[in-house]
């Protein structure tokens, strides 16, 4: 169902959505890098900065990237040209405290960087469904990190080629009503 | 210091910054209402959409929220015509097991909020100082809710009123260079 909406909003917001169906052709390492560039000026607390981006772009450590998918991520995820692991850094680095933002500050870089690639036509396509343990030890992670979620980057490719089921599921998610996300005033059970 | 780009990425990302000069004029309801649409529509896992805006925007909610700011931001924020409480529901509405991605997701839909108030030329302003206790009680917040950050909405006002400490910080945040953040292959120590 196309989305339709009440208020005009940012038109990279409008069009983007999470679709699964990715062209594995090569993407130039600068449209890459812009979106890291983008995720970058996101705002944080104490502009602590906590995200940290794990990149695969080549066989080697696309192929590490896999074995941390799980089964049905993989199923289309497997033909991106780059994974991604998103991290964030768990305590502030002036004092070594622990840092309570840290996966908010990262969801808002993730978001940065969602919109910069729907502007450059690449679809990122975050995920839950990973081990995080097999991600930390193939890319040697700290500990001092949390690893949030994986993501998929790609140019569109042919929706024919993902299972029937996966198919029928490309199109844009929808949501919540503005109302049932937006209280004013105060909570209103 | 101005911010130099090595990628050319979306206007509003290069443009917004944490400004405190908040001006008093109220914001037309239709601008507020089109920020959260813009965060609406932001990804989560598995479209939860687990992310809450208490919104104060008249003079008995203003007050609530007031109390709630601590004074280092009270002294800027108390200004503002709208504040916002962020809140994140912590389990899955499916299945009511925990959602490890509430407050990331959460995170990404208060990025999609602040570049759509960029475009509309009001400043976003996140802010970890404050209250949470006196945030849940003046607001009647349930216990299945994070309550994660708050934020303050306002049009550009006049540098001039904010104390002269704050005045010599109302400049654009640098940040980390781009590969402190990105690591290919594998995490660099």
């Amino acid at each position: 169902m196309p989305r339709t909406f009440k208020y005009d909003i940012l038109s990279q917001i409008k069009t983007r959505w999470s679709s699964r169906a990715l062209s594995s052709e090569k993407i130039p390492h600068d449209d890459i890098a812009a979106l890291f560039e983008a995720a970058r000026y996101a705002p944080s607390c104490f502009n602590e900065q906590p995200w940290l981006f794990i990149v695969a772009d080549n066989e080697t450590s696309l192929a590490a990237a896999r074995l941390a998918l799980t089964p049905s991520n993989a199923v289309w995820a497997d033909k991106a040209p780059v994974l991604v692991i998103i991290c964030a850094k768990k305590t502030f680095s002036m004092n070594n405290k622990d840092n309570g933002w840290h996966q908010f500050d990262a969801g808002t870089a993730w978001g940065y960087l969602t919109l910069e690639a729907e502007r450059r036509g690449i679809i990122a396509h975050g995920m839950a469904g990973f081990d995080k343990d097999a991600a930390r030890k193939q890319f040697d992670i700290p500990k001092e990190y949390d690893i949030i979620a994986m993501a998929a980057l790609g140019r569109p490719g042919d929706k024919k080629e993902l299972p029937m089921e996966l198919q029928e599921r490309e199109e844009p998610g929808t949501r919540k009503e503005l109302d049932e996300i937006v209280h004013y005033g105060v909570f209103r059970k």
